[in-house]
């Protein structure tokens, strides 16, 4: 069985299980005060500018939920598209810890767009409605497109101008970066995002992520917000030390590269084929397409992938579902190709 | 600097380590689906008994969060002794995920005593007070004691008449166990606990605890207690991986006999100077003694341990501070011995 | 200035200020166990089946969200339309208190259809995504429409067939059992609902709603919800008097046909003006207008009522804004004729 | 059967219900922005300094619990005495609410004492401890002693010094201040209180406290707190007029008076009986006395009144229980002197 079904289906690289292998070594001060997680912090504060703050979870939605509970007090709410992985895929987690709600509005193609923020503001002037604070975007979106600084930097404005904080799902921050071949701080410090969940584990890391803040006044409390959101490991350092390998020259941008190469591989050779239909622009390492069911059925047999709930298919027979396809940074050419042979014999 | 501060400043048994690099091998299924879950949840289940149900965490603290959580509303309450991990040091996080309030009653050498219950039940007739439903017991206890199996028995008989829950903080049960000469079960299913945190980091992981349930009906929801509760790897993979070798030949009581042979040695060595008072029987990994603040001062400078707030030193001069000596899977005699000469040093 | 813009802007009934001065007669026992709830409770287990266990609550939101507490752990879900007022008026209250996710669907009408509730029952296989358990549906719904009683029990068979709870918010309810000529246990009892929340304020209280549950198992908790949730007051009698005059000889009937009335005489005298749109059914004491915003201004001179929101609008003129028009158990055929008067002038 | 339970057990003063009467006068606007709460909200500047912020609230446990949610953090903990009513009488509301853990010390005569508080600033560079933020205190206690107002400044000042808040439980505040012949300012805003519940329930309103802010930023989120903490009524104009009535003449403190002036005869009467002991100051309405339970027994037949938890009882047989006796603004010199009569029987 073949996988194209997650990033996360992906092992760790050999460079970050060295990095773990060598941090072994005796007694080490725990929660985070070893030297490992200081040389990761330092590296990471090389990458996102020495203003910024760094602290570790473990997993992303620890990141993003952590990060927003530094953001947001329980009557106000945070403001994300329907697709957002905090609104659709954490099980309530955003609600559970920071008591808040999601206000979800349409994206295109994934993205928040400011059109859709209009009424939030004036909605402060009533009690009964929470008061929104904060917007979220994802870096990736979830559905594979990537905004441009541009298109982030216009919504940091609107935040300023507004009183919000804009807080990046970055689980594929390193994706959109190596895809646009810029460096981490163009889509976050230098773009004015307030808080940041820079991905690890689905970019070649056993587990571990990065919550970055980039003004040092929002980070005041996060070690307790940390440590009462059970995020907090005793063993920090191999967590320290699979960071440090991650950003030692560059292992992230190589490993997303691969992701998002083999992605544009999988793209090229299948995007003309006549019953498959692209869905999203793929802009990083994920493709979203519709196909008819029994297609998806004889893939399956060797391929494993998610197939989406497809209530919401416009403009295409019901049968045909959507389907995404994901690569990872161990992808190869040859996996590749040859789930291109098997879509080929399927559609077309 | 040598370190007698935690068991959680050991690193990594290598056999642990040996067992993530091994499940390094492609792709796998995310979120706990993986063959090396599956595995460690069979040897755990082998352990524990077959009824039982098994999941993951990632911290000490997160598992005795969820675990309390899958068996707590919100108005319920639950009774540990004022030295309880989970009353002193999670930072409220237990309040915080399950919002219960926890009530604190005085331990004999850091056990619950059935004496103190006796109010508990009575309580619940008035709404004003939270609905008391579950006791909490650490095993060892945060004090370095273990509780016999009739205490544990003692305690869940109690709960059963009296429709309670009875939790265990096994953070350091591979202690207990192995420190007892007994089966991971006679101190949990067959002593009546019903949700067990059964600690791995303290003893040799890298980062892992499973949360245990004797009751399948009490585990039913877990899967999202956890996922919501932020504990639900993508790559859960490795931390199967890392319970299998913990389970497999007994590693869990070998790294425990160690520290506790280790704690043994050095209690042995020391417990008769002068100028030093043993506090709690030593019956596991952990020794609490009272030395003179300037002794204190004279072996941080080579060895370091935690100085513990002294505010309720009774029958012991003020300027004699309460100390806590732990050692670790990974602890050698010769540096007990170093120690050791250290301390005759400063106390004799 | 009168006021069209709820029926929370009216005063109390006579009768009910009336009983609770009767009930200011010296000391009582306090928290609800006065002789006035005791009748109060008699009262309306009577209405609502001698199975029904009753509570009170201070507002409509609480009682709301304390009935969903007793439903709802905090990886559950509840599902509503997206004009629901748990959903959109509430503050996150919600959210806040259960920890739980609100899931809106599109209504009909401002009802809940079983065709927009297939997907949930399949994603309780998923951990990614809250657990649905509960729908909650509002009698008369926010947008002024009336349940039949098969549409209830349509719901409420969905319910029992896929495990979940039905919770009624029945803010409104006396006005849909009165324009409906059927008893209160009609939409309720008999139709299938767990818990409702049964408006008091909105039609002559002071202050105070019931929670009503109809399975006793489901209430066994409720006492210490409701004080954990802030609602339970020591001097509760006086609630208590004010429900048992509002359950004497129907007030709610009468209280909630009035202001039915003066809402149909209100829709008779303007429902052909051509300047002016229906938007719903009037099917109780509400009706949503679309109006020319200049004339909407024209009439706020002398007349209050909420112009909401109209970035929806569909079919209409960006400037022909939605109304939202409200009558009382206190509003007289004389105030509607001469609101009706305006807006001939304006909207003809 | 007579009443010396809970100043709460009374009912409510005739101008209280006469001001309820006379708002009941058609329509007004909804929420609190009515012109009773207006005026309600001037008188209580008046009385509190024109600096502070007034809300209101339906209960004693609402007042406290949204007063400290305006001032913690989940990561947070508020101080108080472990007789305090936040942390044993309301069910683990603040839990609840503020997600935060409510740290416990002994009092002195019920009150926090500075001596107490010296671990605290200390903890703040722990993390594994919650952030100790707030002290709270009861004014009166809830043994019935009263604060000098330079006890309450030197709490204020080493909250100053050490970056804390000053809550106070003001539930009988007015019978503090009546009892000490001050303004009510003089125990809050002239003493450095940040945050006051100031109660009306108990003291002669049917229902109603005010949250008081001295610092307006503080109040800045407090609306919305208010709301999503299912606080605010639709109909609030009625708390309002009650506490237009309760502001009026100085109301509070007549009914204050009489209560304490109750208090006082019944202690004068009873102190020196041979068979009864004191327990604490009498230094407002509230009086704890112990006495056989044979005594306590024969007394109930007529009179209601409660009978503590006298498990810790020191210097006492074990027969001897402890006694809370209560009196109100509307207990007379007659039920008094009865209930004196009634324990003379007894107690000599």
């Amino acid at each position: 069985m073949k996988f194209f079904a997650s990033d996360n289906y992906a092992g760790a690289h050999p460079k970050v299980l060295d990095a773990v292998q060598k941090a072994n070594t005796g007694d080490a001060r725990a929660y985070g005060t070893d030297p490992w997680c200081q040389e990761a912090g330092a590296l990471l504060r090389e990458a996102f500018g020495e203003n910024s703050r760094v602290f570790f979870a473990l997993s992303g939605t620890a990141a993003n939920v952590l990060g927003l509970k530094a953001l947001l007090r329980p009557y106000q709410s945070v403001i994300c598209t329907n697709t957002a992985h905090i609104a659709t895929d954490e099980c309530g987690a955003v609600e559970a810890a920071c008591l808040s709600k999601i206000e979800t509005v349409p994206g295109k193609n994934g993205k928040l767009c400011l059109s859709s923020l209009e009424r939030f503001p004036e909605r402060r002037k009533e009690v009964h409605y929470p008061y929104p604070k904060v917007l979220s975007v994802a870096q990736l979106t979830e559905v594979g497109t990537r905004y441009i600084a541009g298109e982030i930097k216009a919504l940091s404005s609107w935040c300023r101008e507004n009183g919000f904080y804009l807080h990046m799902d970055g689980a594929r921050l390193a994706n959109a970066a190596a895809g646009a071949g810029v460096s981490l701080k163009a889509f976050t410090a230098e773009a004015g995002v307030d808080v940041l969940s820079f991905g690890g584990t689905k970019n070649g890391l056993l587990y571990g992520e990065a919550v970055v803040f980039f003004d040092p006044q929002l980070a005041e409390d996060f070690g307790r917000i940390q440590k009462q959101g059970m995020q907090l490991l005793s063993k920090m350092r191999y967590v320290g030390a699979q960071f440090t390998a991650y950003m030692t020259d560059d292992l992230w941008r190589s490993n997303a590269l691969n992701a998002n190469n083999m992605a544009a591989l999988l793209h090229h050779e299948i995007k003309d084929l006549p019953d498959l239909a692209l869905v999203y622009p793929v802009e990083g390492n994920i493709l979203f397409v519709r196909m008819h069911k029994d297609n998806i059925a004889k893939l399956n047999a060797s391929f494993y992938f998610y197939t989406i709930d497809a209530s919401d298919a416009e403009n295409f027979p019901s049968d045909w579902f959507l389907v995404r396809l994901m690569t990872s940074f161990s992808t190869t050419p040859e996996e590749v190709m040859e789930f291109v042979q098997a879509i080929r014999r399927c559609c077309s």
